[in-house]
Order: structure tokens, then sequence, then C-alpha cells
């Protein structure tokens, strides 16, 4: 028999990610998840995609969003639920998993509340940096709910946006917007419309949590060389954009079968013609080719981001020391011998205390494993 | 703004687990899950069911099993991976969340490689009340590795088996198999193939892990009224069963969109016909009809069995006071100020000792909570 193996599971909690983001920075995590995605959005082919699998009901929906290469299986569990607020809840929730394909062993659990809005804020800045027109300065933000914060800032670092339009049915959630990005390099205007917002801006993010199919964004509205980031339109029933905005442009979406059914483009017929974003990165695919097209973004959410992002905060966090483990495999001596953990007293009749103890040395171990 | 609400996720550990199945009794647990099994199934149209999502390697698979009604979510992430024990790794290992539907919040996080072998033992039993002859005594029990135990007690409790012929291609498993039953009340016979453990048996038992288009069972073993319980062959590519014996019975399957791709049953034309089991505790269709038929249930584990197992594991670790908590959701004041929780410093500041102390109260509310 093989030495005996017990599979740890690096856990990272949600106050282990707060912790995280505020020792690394949060505009290096959006940049170290940007720089992560790039790279596997360049080895596209290397991983086994699927659209994610929504189950639905008449309040939100919940969804599984796998992928995999030939290394690491990723997954990540998240909600989208718009009335939440009304419970004290966030709209988003979201955790995940990486686990090793070779073995089926789960490697990491963490948190990825904290994690979508900063991977999908990364996704966005990496798809504009290569669709918006070079020197894009003002951004007009249509939603400011909790992704938005995220959304300002790394349009801000990655970009170079220096304007910030707001505009939110709900004035409180810009008034809260507003306040916390205060002090930090960006110039704010709170608009009383969408199209006031609009207006003049190089770049228009939407971000809108209703699961309704609104239309956010009209035709005349649009101006020549807008890039529109469109982040809400993300499951069936749920658009921004009239269908006249995406006639109108250039449409760029993440993976294209997914797409198809929750992006925006679920108004249009199945050969309207997109570029998966990719292909733009690759260099096989044009992205803006003049500064009057209108380019849009119709962002949904793969589950290649969160492979990124996954593997990057697992990174950080060894670098770091931050995290936990958690036994979610039990340990017995002999691998065909379930049965075998009712009966090993030893192996799981210490106390809680000494349990604990053991837990944190397992941590330790990890910790120096995973940073040698 | 409501008060503010932190989603309590309970978290069951493998040894919260080992614990509670030790407490609660192994015979208790697996006719408790089977209890709660026949009680989901009788409500099957209540349930958002779908084949599960498999990821195949080429040394296993991994896959997540999701499932709905109208009140909760549930998912398992589940591999198999025959080769893991030269790792010193068990070939499955899964674990699980239940969730509400009408908010998105995870309540639950559980092992379920322990909770795994229970269901499936639960299932098989349930399935074989329903169509083994009356009076069976004798099981043939081939494959005898992590799971035959399970199946070993669930046929003695649930159908009053007395006889178990063991039969594995690694004798030390059968060893090992025997010295976990010694004083169990079975009568047990070590055999030297498949053929002779089979010959005479009322109830065969095939629970093999190879990933193979493997014939375990051939047509000339297959003896009038014999009741198949073929567990191990559940994904594409792994069968255990000669077309012949399928050709020659009558077959019952868990789920049949899935089944058609993962049992036995994928080696039959798509008109082959089957029986999904549901109907046969519901009334609707016959199980068995005379004592000479041959019955298999082409089992491969469904995602219902699942939320039967998770919500009886639930409820059975808030009676015993088994568990504890994870901050799996990050806590806000506002849940659309997100990007608050990375300034917020009471909330996350504490020590971790404090933090702790928090935690274990949150875990004795969910207690009191749930048991009320």
């Amino acid at each position: 028999m093989p030495p005996h193996c017990h599979p740890t599971t690096v856990y990272l909690s949600a106050p282990d990610m707060v912790r995280l983001v505020r020792r690394k920075g949060l505009s290096a995590c959006i940049a170290g998840v940007a720089e992560r995605i790039e790279r596997e959005f360049l080895r596209w082919h290397d991983f086994d995609k699927s659209a994610r699998l929504a189950c639905h009901s008449a309040v939100g929906v919940i969804e599984l969003m796998p992928i995999a290469d030939a290394s690491q299986f990723a997954f990540k569990y998240v909600n989208g639920h718009p009335g939440n607020h009304r419970h004290g809840l966030p709209t988003v929730m979201a955790f995940g998993v990486l686990a090793d394909v070779a073995t089926g062993a789960p490697r990491l659990l963490s948190e990825l509340t904290l994690t979508t809005a900063i991977r999908t804020a990364a996704m966005s800045a990496l798809a504009a940096r290569k669709l918006a027109r070079p020197g894009s300065r003002s951004m007009a933000l249509i939603g400011n709910g909790a992704q938005s914060e995220f959304q300002a800032l790394a349009f801000r670092d990655a970009v170079g946006v220096r304007e910030l339009r707001l505009f939110d049915t709900d004035p409180r959630a810009s008034a809260k917007l507003a306040a916390n990005l205060a002090g930090l390099g960006l110039e704010l205007r709170l608009c009383t419309s969408t199209a006031e917002a609009v207006r003049g801006a190089d770049i228009v993010t939407t971000v809108t949590a209703d699961k309704t199919n609104a239309t956010i964004l009209t035709p005349d509205m649009i101006e020549p060389g807008m890039h529109i980031n469109a982040v809400g339109g993300d499951c069936p029933g749920k658009t921004e954009l009239h269908r006249g905005v995406l006639e109108a442009a250039t449409v760029f979406v993440e993976y294209e079968p997914q797409s198809r059914v929750e992006g925006d483009i679920q108004q249009m017929p199945a050969d309207f013609p997109v570029t998966e974003f990719w292909q733009v990165l690759a260099g096989t695919r044009l992205g803006r080719s003049h500064a009057a097209e209108v380019t849009v973004f119709d962002s949904v959410g793969f589950a290649l981001e969160d492979y990124a992002a996954l593997t990057f905060m697992r990174d950080t966090a060894a670098e770091l020391g931050i995290g936990d483990t958690v036994e979610l495999v039990p340990q017995s001596q002999d691998p065909k011998d379930l049965f075998g953990v009712l009966r090993d007293e030893p192996a799981f009749g210490t106390a809680p205390a000494a349990a604990a103890a053991a837990f944190a040395v397992a941590a330790r171990g990890q910790r120096l494993r995973a940073t040698a």
C-alpha cells in the first residue's frame, strides 16, 4: 500500500478574502486577476468548456459554472437574486473550488462573492483595453450597486478613465458609490437619467440587477466610437440593451454557446455575428477597427474567469499566509476501507481542541508547501 | 433598510460526519436516508432535474450534480478515479451544499464521501425491497471496495439478506470486507470467481470501480428470479453487465435521461424499455411481476438521492448538536455596498480568537433554530 496521503483542502473564508484584498490592495488584485484571465484566455483550447448550469426560480437564479484543463478542475456556485437587499442579503453570493483532475481531490474552497466582483471588473477592463478608443477618459456607470466601485477602479487603472457619470434608479446607490470613490482620483458627476450620464461618454458600463428584458440603453443614446461594457444582461430574460444598439455595433462575447442563451444577444437571431474575445487577445480576430465604430462587450461571466480568479487567490493567499484548511474528505489508513473510518478511534476520537491544533499544523504545512 | 441578516452556513466536515454516523448508528443512517429518498421520489415532479455535468479525463471523472425544488437547491461534487488507491486516496470523494432557492444563500456545506456510500446503499436497498423476490436471503457481492460494507448492511437491514458471497479481483479487498462484517449477523462465503458467487444467489450486487466496458455478469450466470443491483456502471464507457443480461431482464433506472448516457443501458438502443423507479414507488408502474422474472436496478446515482441525504444529515446534525459554521459570504452593513467590507474595520478587524467565539455563538444559534 502507498504511504497514506490525506487530501488537504485550503479554505479561504469571506473574512480571509477581505484580509487578503486589504493586504494585497484592491487595485493589485484586479490587475493580477486580469493578467491571469488574459493568460488563460490565450490557451482557450486547453479547456473543457461548457455553458453553466442554471436553476431558475421566480425570484432569481442559482448557477454552477465548471471548467477544467488537464490539471485542474474549477467550479463556482453563484446566485443572482435582485430582491435580496430586502432580506439584507447581497444580490450575488458565490463560492468556488479548485480540484486536481488527476485524482479529483478538492484542493481549494474559497469565497467568491468579493472575488466575483473583482474578476468581473478585471474582465471588463481587459476587454475595454482592447475595444475602447485609445485615450478614453470618461465613463457612464449605469447601475451603482455592489459591483460598481470595482468597475470604476478597474477602468481607472487599466483604461485610464478619469471621469465617471453615475446613474441609478435608486439615488442612494449613486450616493453610496460616490462616497466610496471619494479621494480615489476620479471626477464624479451624479446624473438624473441614463441619457444624461451616457451623453458624450467614451465608455458606457451597464451593471444593473433587475431580472427583466430592460432597455437601459436605446439606439438614440449611442454615439460613434462608444464602447459599451454590458455586464448586467446575463441570464435568459435579463437584458440591458435595446436590440437596435446591438444591430449598430460590433459585438464581442466571452463564450458564444453560453452568451447566445444568457447575453444581450439572446434577443438576436442565432446567426447574429459575434466575436469571442479570446480571439482578439490571440490576434486572430480584429478588435476595434476604427475610431467611429461602436463596440459592445456583451459580458455574462464565464467559468474560465473564475478559474483565473481562483488560481490567483490561491497563490496570493499562499504568498501572504492567509487561509485555513478544511477536512472535506475522510482520512482512513486504507483508501479502500471507507467503513474503517467508523472504527478507527485514534483518527477521529481526538478532543475538539486537539483536532483544532492538528488543523492549524496542517494549515502551516500547506502554506510552506504552497510557497516553496 | 431591513435588519442586517448574515447568511449562516452550517459546516459538516468529514470528522463531523464520522461522529454523526457513530452516534446515530450506521444502520439508522442508512434507514433514515432510505426513508428520505422514498419521500422525495414520491414527489418527483416537484424537482427541477437535470443529468449531471461530467468532466472526463483519461484517469477519472469529476461531476457536479444539481437539483432543486421550490425551496431548496442542492448539489454534489463527486469524482470517480479507480486508480486513486495508488495515491493513497479514495476512489470516490464528495461534498455538497444545500442553498435557499428564495435567496441563493448557502445553508449547508457537508462532506459527502461517507454520505455517498450511505445514500447509495440506501437507494439500492430501497429498490431491492420493491424488486427482489420476497424472502430473498442470499446476495452475491461483486466488488468488495469502499462501498461494499454499506451495501451489505443495507441489504441485511432492509431486505433481510443473511448470506453473502464475496468476490473481488483483489482477494485483499474481500478479506477486508469479511473482517469488517464479522459479528454483524451475516454468513459470509469468500468466492474465487463471480460465477461461483452468483450461483444460486437471490440478489447480485455489482459495485466495481474500473472505468471500462466490463462484463462482470454474463447471461449464463443469470438464474430465473434474480434481482441484479448494478451499482458500478455509472459513466460513459463504464459498464458491468453484458447486454444479454439486460435483454433478458426488466430494467429499472433512477432518472432515464441520465441513465441512458451513464448506466449499463448505454449499451442498448435509445428505445430499450426501462422504468423509472419512482413510478414503482408511486404505484403507477409495476415492479416485479412474477417470481421467475429477472429484475435489474441499473443504478448510476441521481442528484435527488443526494438532496435526500443532505437534508437527512442536516437534520441529524442539528438533533445531535454536531457541526460548525463557515463564513462563505461576506458580511456588510449594507448588502448593496460590497466595497464597504474592505473598509468596515469593526466587522473584520476582530482578533482570531474573538472571531472564533463569534462563530461558536452563531453555530449554537443555528442549532437552536434548526431543532426548534
